[in-house]
């Protein structure tokens, strides 16, 4: 089955390191422009009375030559192999991912046509979308379901102390950037704690360590 | 983009009238069969952690020469038009269909390899899967979402009167068509009291006449 990008979304996220791990994580703004086929707003009429979407998207920094049957995901220290439909990795016969994201705005542009702006997406910048869908709370929202070996480690959040001047980010920016961190963006397998690790955050560059408690960020710098 | 079918689902429902307008509205069972070269044990391992999986699955049924921005969903009377991407309608630009299934159990069999068994599924009969992942409440789940125009629809339900022999239904295919029933299946801008619908739900035949508030099933007939 052939499928067409409808839309790419625009996201604080330039490169895979530092993305937050799922959606809804981070309270940060995202951008999605229809690609001009679709550029039609009557395809929008009434997506505002909703108040979170589904965005079916394309994994593209995920290609792999042949599917594997087991992944190792991050959450697990990367050592415990799972069966890929037991995960949310990237790497799977179809590189198809799903997000739910909380709908902010519909807006008018002059170059864009009308654009959605969304808020917790958990995707690289320029990323293509397939498919755009209103959540359904009675059919979608299964809080009760058991979350197997995601749900245990929901609660580990590191505390974040900024030792750098980081005057001039904005409020958002700041508080994206804590939950991002408070996240722990590492992959789980490290442990270093004299590692510096750098990653980019929307047009800023990063640079921190971590001692499994707190994450230092050394500096924020303009890239 | 090129994707691929890694399963078909075998539902109860072998024809589009009669399908759930949503999944995990009829509790129903359905089996997961994996094509040939996704037929891996390794890839569900750990799957049965997780109580609720997303299929995500293919529109076979509504194929169209040219996308249309907008649609009648059948909820709103069918004369409304609303923006594809507000509804779930099955006429879209790419037709990827969504839905959060049960999972029953896993099973390793002779012929047809490890099968998944799900409930709640809102799929034609042998309809190709593309992706399987697992529910994750603390991101998947948005209990207090805003679901628009599809929110204040949720409640309808119908009585459902048996006015035939139906003893030789087993309890659970009991249960799967009453519920089926009571959702109402017919197209909503039909209110025909004297009209007799008719539709296969498994390996049956059923015919009812509905007078918007009580459903009268008239006949349960073999196919």
């Amino acid at each position: 089955m052939e499928i067409t990008p409808i839309a790419k979304i625009y996201t604080h996220y330039p490169t895979k390191f530092g993305i937050p791990r799922q959606s809804r994580l981070v309270e940060n703004t995202a951008k999605i422009v229809f690609e001009k086929e679709y550029r039609n707003e009557d395809a929008l009429r009434g997506i505002e009375d909703f108040s979170h979407l589904w965005l079916i998207w394309e994994f593209t920094e995920a290609k792999q030559e042949k599917w594997s049957p087991t992944v190792r995901p991050p959450r697990l220290g990367g050592n415990t192999r799972m069966g890929v439909f037991a995960t949310r990795s990237p790497f799977r016969p179809n590189s198809l991912a799903l997000s739910c994201v909380k709908l902010i705005k519909k807006e008018k542009t002059q170059n864009e046509g009308t654009v959605l702006y969304v808020s917790g997406a958990d995707i690289l910048d320029g990323t293509p979308i397939y498919d755009i869908k209103p959540y359904l709370p009675f059919t979608d929202s299964v809080p009760d379901a058991k979350g197997g070996f995601a749900q245990s480690v929901e609660g580990n959040s590191l505390k974040v102390e900024f030792l750098c001047d980081i005057s001039f980010l904005s409020e958002e920016e700041l508080r994206a950037l804590t939950q991002l961190l408070e996240n722990d963006p590492r992959p789980h397998y490290h442990t270093d704690e004299e590692k510096l690790y750098s990653f980019e955050y929307s047009h800023y560059n990063i640079k921190f360590t971590c001692d499994n408690k707190t994450l230092y960020v050394q500096s924020v710098g303009k890239v």
